[in-house]
């Protein structure tokens, strides 16, 4: 299976015939490509918790999905028992991942659905649960796909395209954002050269970026971090897509550490710097992107975590931040699934809210 | 030993008394530290083939004393016989890493001190050379230590710096040359906060640099290649300095593939950015850098020469340059052991060449 497209599976998807979420372990990527079948509640909240499934939109479906199969499990015939035993699947489910957001976002749509229909009969409340996942899934492959579509329009074919860390299929259920105007261009025909910075300490441009493009048959070139400067001043690089886990008001765009040295580096060398924004992940409560707490994570994933030996000396300092954010002067545009929006930020990713409560209401 | 002071341990040793030459064995680092005892010309060999003494400086030191080591062990009471067999034990030594200026350097130098004395006995030649071989282990040092000295007087006590790769006492006999202000600056009771680079592919940052910082009591913290832009966003960071394997006369400065990346990041948040060089390597026929050939080295020291296993897919291209250089715009100033060069580097190295050439008639 490794040499087939993996554009042909689904990172995620809901096994109706046989009651399971099955899901591409991305643990075992890049050296085993393995569709798992998770039944149980469990199975689920541990493929969750030990990152086998991992992304913000591929969390948010694979949790929609799973607390769907836990309520269709629920046997009870009166509502409040129903709801009592859902409540319960749900604050399980959510104890996963304590920090995704997405996780609390799809579990809240579809406690949602429980509390809108009190009415109705406990099947039918499991048959709309069954609906709200499956919209879940679809609006998240639209997204994906409509970020794709306003992308493509800032390439052409032939053009060498840099990535820092994956924001691609593997994190969402089809497509991926940052990912999206390639593999997308790709169903078209379009030839990119793509370079996947390794993005250091956990890795996932080398592992996880360099597998699902080189499967979807895209031509892919691992570098480490470092070597993106070389990259671009050897002329190879034409624009720089990158995903992004918060975006402030001003356009200030926090995504996986490092991702600010890449768009010092374009802006040195005159390459275009692209955030690819689903609009969910903008936060327009949020001023600028010093506001956005950074996370540390331990010293082991830097010093030992991937390697046969310790690779720092015991006792020495580690400074591990997870994420960084571009100042928005260093981004040309943003890439939503509403459009594209340039400098001033500030009005231009308001006009993007504008048009999705003009799209929602029609 | 690897909480004592390696500062105490020169990197390169001649021990007249066993014939040896003593290194610290840097494959072993930072796990073990381990001094090792070089007997025959074939451990000698190996130990600069398999990088167990590596950097430019210590490499010409260890040739140096290597080839005084196999001139000593010749058996000829005619110089001609004599010559004979020191060119082919220069030729042997020559080959160990065919690239290493340095190595040629050394060994030319050991050369002519035997081809300079024809007419005297091969005993008197041999002490010519054991004084050529301590002379150039001297002038080393005196080099490192005067880089040091101009270096402190571009920091003050307390700063942060960031340096990356390794271009420290471990390349050369004492000191190293970016690394020098910090050590020399230890000894005078500075107490600065240092920041390196892991350094991928080789991680030299993690492995040696934060090594010998750590054991001379530096203040140390190790970082992704990926971090370096946080930190200084952080304004964590005061000051700048790397080595170089090249200068060109325009300033230009060849080092360790990701050098010219963190140039630009310096420039963008305005952290001074000093280039530490011994004036053996700039080179003033060399007029910019992009006339400096840059090696490329295997693809697996980025996909599974450290790993437990392969961290990129099978098949996937690997773009894996081993140095860059950064922009002369880009470099606050150039440390040499003649003094400090600052824009226009064209006029300024001569000057420092000049300073050289009266020092050395004086």
């Amino acid at each position: 299976m490794a040499n087939q497209n993996i554009m042909n599976y689904a990172t995620v998807t809901l096994d109706d015939d046989r009651n399971a979420l099955l899901i591409l372990d991305q643990t075992k990527l890049p050296g085993q490509v393995e569709m798992i079948s998770l039944y149980s509640q469990k199975d689920i909240w541990e493929a969750i918790y030990l990152l086998k499934v991992r992304g913000a939109p591929a969390i948010g479906v694979a949790a929609a999905m799973g607390i769907y199969l836990a309520a269709k499990a629920i046997q009870a015939d009166i509502y409040e028992d129903f709801y009592g035993q859902f409540v319960k699947a749900k604050k399980y489910l959510a104890s996963a991942r304590p920090t995704a957001v997405n996780l609390f976002w799809a579990l809240d749509r579809m406690e949602n659905v429980v509390l809108e229909n009190q009415g109705k009969s406990v099947d039918a409340v499991k048959k709309l649960l069954h609906n709200e996942a499956i919209a879940i899934e679809k609006e998240d492959i639209w997204v994906c796909k409509m970020i794709g579509e306003h992308g493509l329009l800032l390439v052409k074919d032939g053009d060498g395209i840099l990535t820092h860390c994956n924001a691609g299929q593997l994190a969402a259920t089809k497509y991926g954002t940052a990912l999206a105007p390639i593999h997308l261009g790709r169903e078209r025909g379009y030839a990119f050269k793509v370079f996947t910075d390794e993005t250091r300490p956990l890795l996932q441009g080398a592992r996880l970026s360099a597998f699902e493009l080189a499967a979807d048959g895209v031509d892919t070139t691992v570098i480490c971090d470092s070597m993106a400067s070389q990259v671009m001043k050897n002329g190879w690089v034409q624009a720089i897509f990158v995903g992004c886990d918060r975006v402030a008001a001003n356009g200030d765009s926090c995504n996986k550490i490092g991702t600010s040295g890449v768009a010092i580096l374009a802006k040195y060398y005159g390459v275009p710097f692209y955030v690819c924004a689903p609009t969910s992940t903008i936060d327009m409560g949020i001023e600028r992107g010093e506001d956005i707490p950074i996370e540390e994570r331990p010293a082991h994933e830097i010093t030992e975590m991937w390697y046969k030996q310790r690779m720092a000396p015991e006792g020495v300092n580690v400074y591990n931040p997870a994420f960084d954010y571009a100042d928005n002067e260093l981004i040309t545009a943003i890439v939503t699934e509403y459009g594209i929006a340039r400098q001033p930020y500030t009005d231009s990713l308001k006009e993007i809210f504008q048009r999705k409560a003009q799209a929602v209401k029609s």
